[in-house]
């Protein structure tokens, strides 16, 4: 395996050896040591000395089953902090078959003229973008699989990213070629967009499988970790509704994000939830699926496809919890087929479907719209197309949007949009939200699955802290969340995965000290450029303003916040 | 004399005696006491436990000259650290005759009708603003005297605050009832709009002057800081040229900012410069005035006021030099009565200049408007009156405008804006800018006047560090940098004049003493509030991009700036 430096300024790329401390560390722990490493904390994230950072996890490139995620990572223009978002679809499992333990794209071109990189066994070539500027993923990624093949991954920006809007992610191909597996989170688009590059293909075409140590090994761990993970019952849960089946969960605990997270529940909760969705789907034509796979080999499957009711014609795919959540029930829309319009809306943007959410909240408080209004909604989605002011405005994300309108309710930590569990209802995953280095985001630590009374302040540091530990450690194998339901049952198969694939001897606490040193380095970082416990909070006014009906307040004590890591 | 309080959400005041700890304090390091004191610094600055504080220096009250100036302040919701903006008219001394050594207005309503305060010997009263909201200052002042009678003193927001845009200042009458002494810097509008006050009258009849504990002592100490400031060159050169005199000084240092901070001279500086600018009013009719006094009292006299070359209706009192920088050579435009009709405008708005002067070159950056359209900056100005999306984002000024328009040459240090003297031609108001709790902000500590080679980066951080102490010191003591001609020659008269106001027995060293009293508790404020030494940078960008025509770089060392308050 070998680090690849592309320099987007001269266009020279170079093919280097993996330096000892990063030997084993992978995706979001490896994307964190080379930001410490190499990136000025106090850089303008758009500015040529941030870095964009491609890390397959440790376990990527063999198939395991939701094990080929991809971390993506560099300073957030959103978040000014590090960021990494991960995502499924092709683009990890191709890096690693070229040998590519991590991407580094560098610099910045003084005159600007959109590139395409593409990546093969050859080497690295530039070419410029054309028409496919302004194009959303839909469109551009088309043209792009016309142009090189149907067996690529693409990691692309929409016109969101063209633009530097700091909701922008990055898209990458699912296993069906659709560009919707997005790194979302903190603006990693814009950055991208920053760099000038609108789409990275990655043709793997003569690559093959990264080095296995102890093969025999490796494919006995692999079976009892399969087998673990097949016969979980919340792979079968998440087959059948996908994440949507997490509107009614958090919806008895109160904490579904409702009308600008004023509310705990939702009157029209059934009508956007997962056996709802799966009803829909069962009766929609053959293109619509109530389980998909984004990545090949995933045996749960927790994605899906909604067709459109008419001509079955493919709307979106996958349409998850959390763009239901926050594009739903916040807005006060109730409509799965208006939600799904919205989520391929924005995804055609290469937009983050939380922080759009969660602006559009802010959006309804100021007046623009009225909540539950999906036709304007789609139109203050659209003015982010077309590029006008309030589009800029909304596409920057909810902060932002809070800032320019005088909203004080903006549900922002560290600037980053809150995610679908409101942190007054589910006070593990605030603490979460104020104290993980990557801003609120629940893919760093989700509680609502935790054996505690979600509304007590106590113990909630304590199972925050276990749950962000694992979660980096996930990110740093290339797990998916749900991964855990087989790790949960077989927990030694990680050191066993691991220690087979790279002849190590690690311990049965290697997922905790995975994401304990990838924890401590990226808090490295944000110590660096300036974060200190002021910005681990949750927004100053869910201290205040109790969230009905159980009306609680977040009220974890700061002290307690402040020792989470020590 | 006495704390005054005032509760914007149950409308009830309390006269309070004065804490020792609070007696030798006075406007900016009284100020910064109280909030050290009362506001817990990670606040939201919009939101109730944020206080909006008024302190009149400790000399304010005496119409010594250029010495009665009002210190304003909170946490700002532009850099969100402490700020203090100050200004001259009436409304320092007002409150000190009233026996106010600090006002303080509190809390926040639930329901939201708009109030005008009235203040006089009798206490305190609440009138709703009715037709007055949404009435820029002009009219609104107007009003106001009329209800309240010509001798009251005003401060006020424009449309501006009352939305709650970051760059709302707050704005005072002057001597002639001209609502134009805005404290203008750190979005203190915002502040006042958040607690639904539209204004707040003084009437001082009644009232008296601060008691003086040695009259003769203080007489004679006048006496001689009277003829000292009188005496010195730069008072006359201030009667005859204002501010705007600096205008061929800055741009012969290669410091005067030019179309969006990309040159350090103008090519027509000579048509917007002081001796420009006094020629031109010296041939308007009667309403034009070269000199003029904003505060009863002052022997300097750098205001001025400007009519229309056609009918001498006044456009707008005073044009100062950094309006002229920044929406002058900033903008390309070289027109002073294109920069007076801007400054009347944002005035009426009651916006800062400097800000929006900043947002404005950023426009021009994005495409929205081409260097040197006055026609279209007006547009634009008028577009933050009728709260169009764009005129919200340059109204919160230029950070937020350069991060919804991706623009990465944004001239600002915590979020404000620099103002007319690039820092990497006037190094020492560079590390200024960088290092003062308050954003960058050129009366912070301004080192234009210092003898040193501007260019260097040796020896800067020391002459900022004199000019940031001093300049905090005058701020507490309510006297306009100016005065500091007359302290200059007869620095005694410091002490003398507050040993003989207040009994105590101060020495020389006095005006630093009080400078590094209001700045180490504005540090600490800010250092509750989550800054560290990454907040005390200029923009990257200026480290890397050299100004054109000496072609330097912003280069004082990073270790020079953290340790320049050890």
């Amino acid at each position: 395996m070998n680090i690849w430096r592309i320099n987007t300024r001269t266009k020279q790329h170079s093919i280097l050896d993996v330096p000892d401390a990063w030997k084993f560390l992978g995706g979001r722990g490896l994307l964190a040591k080379i930001m410490v490493d190499e990136v000025p904390p106090t850089c303008d994230p758009l500015g040529p000395n941030n870095k964009l950072i491609f890390a397959p996890g440790l376990l990527v490139g063999h198939r395991l089953s939701s094990l080929d995620r991809i971390s993506i990572g560099g300073k957030s223009p959103l978040t000014r902090g590090i960021k990494e978002a991960n995502a499924g679809g092709r683009t990890g499992f191709h890096l690693s078959h070229l040998g590519i333990k991590a991407l580094i794209i560098e610099d910045q071109p003084k005159e600007f003229i959109w590139q395409i990189i593409s990546i093969n066994k050859e080497g690295v070539q530039f070419k410029e973008a054309g028409e496919l500027v302004g194009q959303g993923v839909y469109t551009a990624a088309a043209s792009l699989i016309e142009m090189y093949g149907e067996d690529v991954a693409i990691a692309m920006i929409g016109p969101s990213g063209e633009i530097k809007l700091r909701a922008a992610g990055i898209q990458n191909l699912d296993q069906d070629k659709t560009p919707s597996r997005i790194a979302a989170r903190g603006g990693l688009g814009a950055v991208m967009g920053s760099k000038g590059i609108k789409a990275i293909v990655i043709d793997a075409e003569g690559g093959k499988q990264p080095p296995i140590f102890a093969p025999a090994s490796f494919k006995e761990a692999r079976k009892r970790f399969t087998i673990a993970l097949v016969n979980h019952p919340q792979t079968t849960s998440y087959a059948d509704f996908g994440t949507a089946n997490m509107a009614n969960l958090c919806n008895g605990f109160a904490g579904l994000p409702t009308r600008n997270f004023s509310q705990g529940t939702f009157e029209e909760v059934e009508k956007i939830a997962g056996e709802q969705l799966r009803a829909m789907l069962l009766e929609r034509g053959e293109r619509a699926k109530t389980t998909h796979a984004c990545m090949a080999g995933c045996s749960i499957r927790c994605s899906n496809v909604v067709s459109d009711p008419g001509d079955d014609q493919v709307v979106v795919s996958p349409l998850e919890y959390e763009t239901i959540g926050l594009m739903g029930s916040n807005l006060g829309i109730d409509d799965l087929d208006v939600i799904a319009r919205l989520n391929r809306e924005v995804n055609d943007l290469g937009l983050d479907s939380i922080e759009i959410g969660a602006a559009l909240g802010i959006a309804c408080e100021a007046g623009l719209m009225s909540f539950g209004d999906g036709d304007r909604a789609l139109e203050l989605i659209r003015e982010i197309r077309t590029r006008t002011p309030l589009g800029r405005v909304l596409g920057n994300g909810a902060a932002i949007t809070g800032q320019v309108y005088g909203i004080e309710r903006v549900p922002v930590v560290k600037n980053q949009a809150i995610s679908a569990y409101d942190p007054r209802a589910i006070k593990g995953t605030g603490v979460t939200y104020a104290t993980s280095p990557q801003g609120a985001d629940h893919t760093s630590g989700l509680t609502i699955r935790a054996k505690i009374k979600h509304t007590q302040p106590e113990g909630q540091v304590q199972v925050s802290r276990d749950a962000q530990l694992k979660m980096a450690g996930y990110d740093s194998l290339g797990a998916c969340i749900f991964s855990s339901f087989g790790f949960a049952d077989a927990p030694e198969t990680i050191s066993d995965l691991v220690n087979a694939r790279y002849g190590t001897d690690f311990g049965i606490d290697l997922l905790k000290d995975l994401g304990r040193e990838a924890i401590n380095l990226e808090r490295e970082f944000n110590r660096k450029a300036g974060f200190t416990t002021a910005d681990d909070r949750v927004p100053e006014w869910m201290t205040r303003e109790a969230l009905p009906p159980h009306n609680t307040v977040f009220d974890v004590p700061e002290e307690e916040l402040d020792s989470i890591f020590d």
